[in-house]
């Protein structure tokens, strides 16, 4: 951490503000210029908040140099991690091709979709059970009923399932039937559920908040892993922005970036960033070219009747026809599924 | 709803549409021009989503013209909603004055604060028990230890308790012991959190996410009034933007829309918008002229060693020096505590 | 400037950077720790690109501390700077009070507006000659012969005028004729424009950019004054957020942050910024709480008939009661105009 | 455009919105409905500011539904445009690979880099001789000695050169030797300069400026083509959000978006919106994936010695690695150089 203090500041200031420094367990090194004074400190600045020194009256400001994160982070641990999905690994060029319905509708509606998918080279199966809306009055889901909907999915199409848990409550439940539990971007920083997620050893697919930054998303992940999972995806999604033609804007820097920054697999999920699905196909090989873990995408067997989202799922034909096209790029960029 | 056709739709390809919103039961009126068609549809659309309608090859925009909230809705309750909290009421020209330390940390500090800025004219102390931080490794707050410690404070002062609930765990011992339950800006969408609500009759003050829209911030209010708690007061506390000087930027013209939008109370927290203890003496000045009903504002005996968002905190002098200005400006926009 | 190396970077690696600080001309401190070592340059880094350093493999990342303007910069003029309109004064307590039509539309409406608002109180004419509109269909404002509408109201009315300065051409025209040249918001990042304002020594009143950091902001300002015209009086007027209800987000924070980090003055366009006339008194009071030099209100005698954004404008008998207002609250935040 | 009333709005005042737009010379269709009422305004809305009704005490809301660019429209030019930059094809599957130096140097570094980029590849040469920086103390370029430069690299090379043009007063001589001239992002809406463009057929390279919307970024399009130059090509270059990490989001979504809404190029600079050299051939892939018409991309044979940008250059043999690796996704998406 450094402390840049304001110009002109006595040495009696100097000295307070090195004694704070101190009295948090740090060792202080004064570097003097004409125009600025600065103070670094080292020692374990994790659990500091910056703020503190900010206060005091000669201190012009305070950043960080050291990242707040551990258990995530690439430079403890430098090789790609690579989760274990029910058998599909994920991570370090073996890629999640995850595929279905914004939300489970009926038994017969996701069977026929998983069938499809899997068919056309999916990998896993994805279903909304409880529904995350921004409207009390929306179609909240089946509950677990959906659940138990994509069970039997599952043992149709032996595809490991994907879906959202919106509550603690249901954790037990998940923990026992679900391959890779979804939290939502708007749950990114729901921090109980977060140290809950530390019950399961199932992996989870940590959706980016619309508004996180990678540090913020990156500390999201490292709760669950301090919490005892360390089985942590990252899903990029779209972030919020002042361009509003699209639902969100995609972040594909965020897949090198994250991938700089942590050893966690990074998927990408096409079909929330624009909301819109002709954007589908040409950002799902976008994010392919930029080196993806996975594609989490919305396929639905008639998405004019879709309770939710029927406008950026595909359907199964065009699903199959966009995997064969990143058939083809894959391995340019060294991924394979 | 209006659905906007593409250029040159044939008579078929409109009629289908038009069948298509007549099966969601809603009628269908067609404007033609020649350089575009529109179709008006008149019915209750809050529980229709308009991508239902953009996937079809000649519908070209979807725009909803409908508020999709009501309980909230200002033109279905033209006057100010004015909230009891504890025998305070809030609204309709009352004011919320809260102030407290961003975290209980022990008991005699939360009482000499409570005494401090009930001298000052404080009507309600916040203090946070259970606190919400990006960092596992931060003080994550004392808990329920804590929530004693505010009671404490109560007794000796009188003053409602303000804090933060972040699970439906603690739900009912917030209901019996908290005057105003907080929820945070990272849980504003925490659905599952917000329909919970419902069991208690205590009010709830909403705090804005980082990146809600004035609607998503409503529906969020929506969501807590339609599980049957209607005492709900909106808090202002910033958001999100490309500016990284201040912690956030705090959104004044939210006051006026707010209360255009809905009946319901706009507190402002400028604390944490700003992220600076300098900036708060001004930017509450700012939000009573703008018209608030509340100003939540962090008071520590001590910033310095406060564990938590001490640079934003003012000192009880301080404090007491700003009441003095507020209740200057007061009486010129119509109102009081 | 500090420089972060990466963890367990050699000697030799932390001797290389060590060379290429010092032939930036600048001293280079060390300070070691287990975790990080990171180098403190010390001397004139404002000509230096941080980047530069970024591109060796050894560097983690390179963090500015000083700031990069000097003539606007607070620490070096510590007194407030107070500039004169053609004998108005503006800024250390004293307001410029601005108000007109958007565009000057005709003589008898240009003339109507500006004794209607001097008879409420106004000391400044507005009005818009050039008009930078989105699109090339628009109307682009009169041009000239606006200007000399303008000069003609100000005979009338001995009001001096402000008005929107677009291209480099017409600085001469607008040198002898204009008391306070505006430099649009779209424009506060085209160079070229801001070097040229060297030649007069008229005020200019630069409008922040709608995506402009507060550092950006003041740089250029330090454009026009390193070009040898320190009249600089800055002008808050919204930024572009993901909110899309009002035009843009008034950031009112902007005049506390801007009055500790330069010493020129800061007045708020409220009109602009809500892009709603009913937004426009509830804000103008806030920014004057908050401390404003001054306050651009658009008055049109006729607003259903404006040529442009008449949707923002106030009619005079409004603009008459808002200052009425603005009159009790401005002793109290030591204001006077 | 669509007008929507507000709740029981009377025939009376029905009627009076009526004739407003029919002063306009647009027809009025009424769509009546039990909760809300909408005028379906028929004609050519383009030069309506939809404020201008929001005024009216009855108006609730008016939404546009027709785009207000015509010439840069792809409803009225169903086919690609493809764009002759000096015998290189830029559209409809011909890839503009634009490379080279931030910055003009020397002669010799740039005729050493184009040499370079040809060698690998590329089929234009980049270069800045004026250069828009955010403070009056950095290096500005070399002006037109930089241009000389350029041209001399040209005479060595046959490659056509791509520059930035910062004012009007150089057109002329840009007309004359710059094969493509570059419009900013931070002058994407100086209106003054776009309209003088006009005065010349050489192509424009249009960079999208860091919070345009697509809508603004082709209305700044269509002001050069109204203007009398319809050869113009869009780049992308990333855009300003929350994340700090890198220097701009870079936004791939507006590649397919832009290229729904026009018939014109669309090509992306990576360079630019990271900031960060290591981030360059990983985005460059996925912009070719998404369909991009061409990648510009800085590259300098010393970086760490570049007078501006340093830390986002490739050195010419990462660059034609890179071009290897585009070559072989090239054909997958059907593009071609």
């Amino acid at each position: 951490m450094i402390i840049v203090l304001k110009p002109r500041t006595t040495e009696e200031n100097l000295n307070r503000v090195i004694k704070m420094v101190e009295t948090k367990g740090l060792e202080a090194h004064v570097v003097r210029g004409e125009e600025m004074t600065i103070i670094g400190c080292i020692g374990d600045t994790v659990r500091i908040d910056p703020r503190l020194f900010e206060v005091d009256q000669s201190v012009d400001k305070v950043m960080h140099v050291q990242e707040p994160y551990k258990l995530a982070n690439r430079a403890f641990h430098p090789e790609d991690t690579i989760i274990d999905v029910s058998g599909i690994p994920v991570g370090g060029g073996h890629m999640a091709m995850i595929a279905g319905p914004c939300s489970v509708e009926s038994e017969e509606q996701v069977i026929d979709v998983a069938k499809a998918v899997k068919e056309a080279g999916a990998n896993m199966l994805r279903g909304g059970a409880f529904k995350p809306r921004t409207s009390p009055y929306s179609f909240q889901g089946l509950g677990l009923e959906g659940l138990e909907m994509l069970c039997r999915a599952k043992e149709e199409t032996g595809l490991p399932i994907v879906t959202e848990l919106m509550s603690g409550e249901y954790l037990d439940i998940f923990d026992e039937k679900v391959d890779l539990i979804q939290i939502g971007a708007r749950n990114m920083q729901n921090f109980d559920l977060l140290k809950q997620l530390g019950r399961t050893k199932r992996p989870i697919l940590l959706k980016r908040g619309l508004n996180a930054t990678y540090e913020e998303w990156i500390m999201s992940a490292e709760y669950i892993m301090a919490s005892g999972n360390e089985n942590v995806i990252l899903c990029e999604r779209g972030v919020r922005t002042f361009e509003t033609y699209t639902r969100n804007t995609l972040d594909l820097q965020a897949i090198p970036v994250l991938k700089k920054m942590t050893h966690l697999p990074v998927v990408v999920d096409p079909s929330h960033a624009g909301g819109k699905w002709w954007l589908v196909d040409t950002m799902a090989k976008a994010a392919l070219a930029a080196g993806t873990d996975g594609l989490m995408i919305e396929v639905h067997n008639n998405p004019d009747c879709a309770l939710c989202d029927g406008g950026q799922s595909l359907k199964p034909e065009k699903y199959a026809v966009l995997l064969e096209q990143l058939r083809r790029i894959a391995p340019i960029v060294e991924k394979t599924w």
